[in-house]
């Protein structure tokens, strides 16, 4: 993990960075994508554009950066009594989000960053989130529930990959195909669960 | 699909895109990512950048519509007797050269690119590719098969989401159990293939 991203929060660099990233959503509304330059966001930001190139190297890290921010909402989990309800809830707005033009930005702008950190970093959000969801479901009872790993071959990897490469063939049903095969998997081989936490 | 990537072979156009391409991938292998521009590439390629620039719109997209004819090798398939054996093989050797340095950012390129008919593109070369293996298995008289689009799902959807997300996971060995999975998926209930061509 970079040291540049775990910047101590409330000090100078955390000023610096959430000036920076304010002025790229700002300017990221207000411009066509092409008329973004670092210059820009650098008056903007109120800091200077070496100050950009000295943190995040090129507009399109910045970019990624921001995006990768927002591909982690800080929105609670929702609650519909069933591992299966909950998977649908959290997965299907997630594809909304992501069917829509900014939301394709966003997605486009972390997977086609340089810096794996940077994608490390939302894939441990995806882990969190579905480790949480598996956590309520072992609290109620639920048996024999899938694996993490299982749930992110399963699941957030077709809608991930439909996503970047077939957003028009996605639908909520296909949504719950997936969701549905992969508890069944897990009724059918619980050993199948590979690599868990 | 863009006018502009399907010009004419042969023609003055496809002679533009061709310099143009081998410039990128020459420049590619000799200067680091950061310094690469597109007046260095007009230079090398021996037109002019606002051939360039009225052609891919910008930098990114140049390197992405370059990555694009890369992510489409034209290597003949290999035939090892069985579809669980051909898709090894298949993915496997996508998976190596995805690893690799020079093969990730082809992945960042694509994934990265704002135009979806990029991505398409690469989509339809999966599906003709998986298309192909499963004729072959239905000549062979193998049975019950499952569709392309459980083999998107279930093997490529997975092997690309990690690629992307989590390199490090990534083994023959989980490759071998997204492909037995599928088949095995296939055998259960035949009647899940949804969307067949």
């Amino acid at each position: 993990m970079s040291t540049k991203s775990a910047a101590r929060p409330g000090g100078r660099s955390a000023r610096v960075q959430q000036a920076v990233h304010e002025a790229v959503r700002g300017l990221d509304g207000e411009l066509a994508r092409e008329r973004l330059t670092v210059p820009l966001i650098a008056e903007r930001a109120g800091v200077t554009p070496s100050t950009i190139y000295r943190r995040w190297g090129c507009l399109r890290e910045l970019l990624a950066d921001v995006a990768a921010q927002r591909l982690q909402p800080e929105a609670p989990l929702a609650q519909t009594g069933s591992l299966a309800g909950d998977l649908f809830a959290w997965t299907q707005e997630y594809m909304e989000e992501m069917t829509s033009t900014p939301g394709r930005q966003v997605l486009a702008d972390v997977l086609g960053s340089t810096h794996q950190e940077r994608r490390t970093r939302c894939w441990q959000w995806q882990r969190d989130q579905l480790s949480l969801l598996l956590e309520r479901a072992a609290s109620r009872g639920e048996a024999p529930l899938p694996g993490v790993e299982q749930l992110l071959d399963g699941v957030m990897a077709p809608l991930i990959y439909r996503l970047s490469y077939a957003p028009h063939t996605l639908d909520e049903a296909r949504l719950r195909h997936w969701i549905r095969q992969t508890l069944d998997e897990a009724v059918a081989a619980p050993s199948a669960a590979r690599g868990e936490t």
